[in-house]
């Protein structure tokens, strides 16, 4: 053998096994957290959603199925940003902890963060006898230094300004092991993340479109007006940075938006809680189990504009005039949004986020062909196509799944409500003989006889409704 | 101020700057890839695509049109790999050394492995005696060890295989600081990853599906046939694992299968140079600067299928059998791809992949809005849309910019021209008028005029046809 394994380690590795597709493993759930966790827990172990594993505690491993909600989620955010002007941009994972230095969070956040040391320390240059032992690195916890440097690199003018970066990559913070719950306390996690550097005057614009996008995404999740709070946290007492005029500035620019776009009286103030950079709008939101959960945040940042020295040529050609920084995210957390969404579509996801979007049960042998041949048809574009021919970039891509097993018609039908199709679809004789197939919803026993073309419709109807 | 910031960190981050839009930054590069690197540099600094900064050397920046490059490769391959069975997943970054004992990267790859450690040793949770001082963490290579991890977790079936799982995941290892250059040489990438799990009488089908997809994949790109050959490489003479027939068996079936896909006396062997774990095929692709790339790429496993116990219940009924591991890659690192493309087009991004793929420009300051009604119906599904409707999920999304500086006309063509942009569209008093625009390619001086819907569905047949 090559490689000696001691069956120590392998023993560690092997996890129990129970029959096909139901086991899955958690941690040991918090108190607080625990009756909506458990809630995951069923719904995600019938819906083969995602997993976790002691090697990789707080790291989520999303399973197909649940891979395809969150890249829905990711595709989703995406296409809104494009709209309201975000540039995303992928940047790196580790940095010399001489950039944590200059952020601050070295100073002020270094016990959530992981370390990063090659193991090899022989691959490090020396750069220069300063540096000299300033080789460790920090896995990212947040993207915005990274993007303050994306913006320190070029000679900025006002006419550019406002310069909004998205980014969706992975971010680290270590909770204590003992914390981790499920998909919402995590230690590896991914923002709908967005960075807006402006001018003072531009703030109240920018915060109105990032509200604006915020109660429009939550009404297509469906999520009820009186679910969803603002809270305005307000300059701390004594560790604030930056001036008193800016501060006040800040804050009644805020205060008017929330005004005018949430209404006057309708939202609420945290006096004293905002970071020592910036005041800040929190966006909580209950969930099925009454809990509530920090998901959107607005944030104003004197701070990491003044640290990496950021600047732009105002329209007087003065040179040395200092950005403004919002950081923003709409779903937060996209593992707390998936999280929030399993508790309040209790599986029962609608048709366009729904990993398993529909199911064909031939009734017998016979019809097996006809299933697959619809199955490909209602496959949308990507799949629709000749086989030598490449499949297209832009296009619909259905999730529709046959069942030709040799059960009833009635145990697939079964089993195709509890994991959740939303429609189910059985062709027989009589189907093929009159061209149409016999299609009902998970939620409704009615069954309606619709052609192929008209089912493909509704399938587009409903994605593009978000329904 | 809160926290103290000392002017020779802050003087290591700034970085400096000139004119507007061109000043990146790049490591020295290697003797061996200095001409190509340097043409990529030079069309980078042109268009805007990607940076690095020696705070995380290694790792490439993309900026906001590098970014639509890269997403683009992303959705081609998800999309064609959808059509082959393949499903995403994603999983973590770090596990904790003890997945890399099991794996062999700890024994084998350590040193080419950043390792990563909780700055707070608290937070990690001491399981039980035995794992006492194992809490550091390795941060991925490679994506196999995580996918063994989900196939480990349920009980398979004969019937469910092949299993084709894909992953886009950041993967790190680590160079020499001094060897890295460009985007062919860094730390930090990104492969077109999958893993197969099937049986030894399906190895056949799945590598024909893999070359099929290898060779219609680079005619997407305008590569030559010539420009590719095909190596297999065979049994080491010495450290192997697994018996000698598994491995003639499969050396026969990959020959069998590059002599029915590639051609007889088409490919390359490379006798004895296969990995210790099984015998593999790479592609290389030949540059513009004739330089070989290692691309693509098929290897055999039966190694870690051995050190991760994986096993399905066979048609017979019998438990303990060992599926074969295949991983694949087409585009190989998606940076190192980039980089070809680069060269390959010179910065003349085919329209479907350009991330400038119009420009508009209004020949004086009266048909501004008109260019701006233009550029929003020529954008596409995403942008197109009432500005209280949400964006949807799939549609068309080109990129589609105003160019209304105060310029003279040809003045703006010609940097239209020098930035990339495929199409050129002009639009005065006169083409108001007639209902059309006036629009030319970068190439061809010839100038059409169109209607508006002329133009988009021109677009939407490029993008289909991947021209």
């Amino acid at each position: 053998m090559y490689i000696a394994r001691t069956s120590a380690v392998r023993s560690y590795i092997r996890v129990p096994r129970v029959s096909n597709i139901s086991y899955l493993r958690y941690h040991s759930t918090s108190p607080d957290g625990e009756s909506s966790t458990q809630a995951n827990q069923t719904i995600s172990n019938k819906q083969l959603l995602y997993t976790t594993d002691p090697l990789s505690p707080g790291s989520i491993f999303f399973l197909p199925h649940g891979t395809r909600i969150f890249n829905k989620l990711v595709q989703f955010m995406k296409n809104q940003q494009t709209k309201y002007g975000f540039q995303e941009v992928i940047t790196p994972l580790i940095y010399k902890s001489k950039l944590w230095e200059t952020s601050g969070h070295w100073q002020n956040y270094q016990d959530d963060m992981f370390k990063v040391i090659g193991n090899d320390a022989s691959k490090e240059e020396t750069i220069s006898e300063e540096d000299d032992g300033l080789h460790d690195y920090g896995l990212k916890p947040m993207n915005c230094p990274g993007h303050c440097l994306i913006y320190s690199k070029f000679d900025r003018s006002y006419n550019e300004l406002p310069i909004r970066y998205s980014d969706f990559s992975s971010l680290h913070r270590n909770e204590a092991s003992g914390s981790l719950t499920g998909l919402t306390r995590v230690r590896r996690f991914h923002q709908d993340d967005g960075h807006i550097f402006c001018e003072l005057n531009q703030i109240d614009q920018e915060i109105k479109n990032t509200i604006n996008l915020i109660k429009d995404t939550y009404k297509v999740f469906d999520m009820e007006e009186g679910d969803i709070e603002f809270y305005l946290s307000t300059r701390p007492e004594d560790k604030y940075l930056g001036d008193l005029e800016t501060w006040n500035n800040a804050e009644l620019q805020l205060k008017t938006v929330l005004d005018s776009v949430v209404g006057e009286g309708k939202w609420n103030i945290r006096e004293g809680d905002g970071a020592f950079y910036g005041p800040k709008i929190d966006v909580l939101l209950t969930d099925a189990f009454k809990k509530k959960h920090q998901v959107g945040t607005i944030q104003l940042d004197f701070q990491l504009p003044s640290r990496f020295e950021l600047s732009y040529v105002s329209k007087d050609g003065s040179r040395d005039n200092q950005p403004i920084l919002i950081h923003r995210a709409v779903f937060g957390s996209l593992e707390r949004f998936f999280a929030i969404l399993l508790d309040h579509y209790q599986g029962k996801w609608p048709f366009w986020i729904n990993p398993r979007q529909a199911i064909i049960i031939p009734i017998n042998d016979n019809h097996i062909s006809a299933a697959e041949a619809l199955q490909k048809k209602l496959s949308g574009d990507i799949l629709n196509t000749d086989s030598d021919t490449m499949s297209p970039i832009t296009g619909y891509n259905f999730y529709v799944d046959v069942d030709s097993r040799k059960e009833t018609t009635g145990a697939r039908i079964k089993e195709a409500i509890q994991k959740g199709y939303s429609y189910i679809i059985m062709i027989g004789d009589k189907d093929i003989e009159n061209g149409t197939v016999a299609i009902r919803h998970r939620d409704n026993r009615k069954v309606s006889n619709l052609s192929a073309d008209e089912v493909y419709k509704m399938f587009i109807e409903s994605e593009k409704a978000y329904k």
